[in-house]
């Protein structure tokens, strides 16, 4: 399933390549952007089934699984942005959520604002697997890495005013920070930040990890 | 420098994304593949510069070192074969060889048929790393992981009538395979096939091999 057309989201597709069967379930608007890209004629489509999904409306995607479509507020993959562009474009970025067994989770990997919609679709869910990107706004900035914000790039920061601790922390469900950037102290099991987000009812995830709702 | 327009010898590029500066040298045909495909626009202009190359005339590309770009016989792209196709599609790959301090090596990581041209402008260095990718012409399909041969992906096999040990064994130059794939045995360094290669005057290169010239 796709769910933003960002390299980090779309480029693991061509360590698929190749006679591999599977399905793509995606918006419509990131399967053109498939389209418009031949390198991903890789995806032969005589063993890749690619299936249009809409928003908020579930479809069955197999293994008994349930899946929504969600929609998050984000911006246009750096690629397809204004040259020169100095602030985020708007543009749409997804989340999943997956119904089964009485039991819902969701998985947002990119959110730059979390308004009363987002606090909306996510409370709804058991487990919620959320924008973890940067801890500080202008870390990247600070640590001389790049010269760009979290919400430059669409992503709200962990912490700070409107930040995830602030606006996620009081839903009753359980919150699991993902899409951790390396330059993320919450990254080390010892710092500071690491307690401070366990402190507000958050887990930091880790390759591997097994979630039993 | 990119020397074919498969998905493994370009898609690196979008590891190298946002704000790292580097120099692209390359066929205008390969630039122009990347130009097509928009996910490459994360290499920003501003930071990243594409120099185009030509067949044969030599550049200086940096440190010291002289890149010639040469031809190889090889095929189109997997993505943009036609639909169906059974045969391989002839389509120019190239390779790269470096002269410094005298001393002249040579990369030709893909190469469909080792023509009296090959042998020629291979002969004409102190080391070689060539096209290993199969061993056996068909042992892709023997081992039940896929439906092509070697040849049928552009790649001329180390074994067997007109393969690699053949056509390069005479040659007077340190001879290294590289580019291997994994249902190579060659990779096994207790296998007959790995003797058989290093009998025939080849060596196998590894991740960090250093060679000196």
């Amino acid at each position: 399933m796709l769910l933003g057309g960002d390299v980090d989201a779309i480029a693991g597709l061509l360590v698929l390549r190749e006679r591999q069967p599977f399905t793509i379930f995606a918006p419509q608007s990131l399967l053109d952007l498939l389209r418009v890209n031949p390198i991903f004629g890789v995806l032969d489509p005589a063993v890749v089934r690619q299936v249009p999904i809409r928003v908020n409306e579930p479809i069955q995607c197999g293994a008994g699984l349930t899946l929504t479509l969600l929609e998050m507020p984000g911006k246009v993959p750096l690629y397809l942005e204004t040259q020169g562009a100095t602030v985020a474009e708007p543009g749409p970025t997804y989340a999943a959520r997956f119904d089964a067994n009485g039991r819902r989770i969701a998985i947002a990997p990119a959110c730059a604002d979390i308004n009363q919609d987002v606090r909306r679709q996510l409370g709804d869910c058991d487990a919620v697997l959320f924008d973890g990107t940067l801890f500080r706004d202008d870390e990247m900035i600070a640590a001389g890495l790049g010269a760009k914000t979290g919400r430059r790039m669409g992503h709200v920061p962990v912490s700070g005013p409107g930040g995830t601790l602030e606006r996620l922390g009081d839903l009753p469900v359980r919150k699991i920070l993902l899409h951790i950037n390396n330059s993320n102290p919450i990254l080390l099991s010892d710092s500071p930040e690491r307690r401070q987000v366990e402190a507000a009812g958050f887990e930091v995830g880790f390759d591997g990890m097994e979630i039993s709702l």
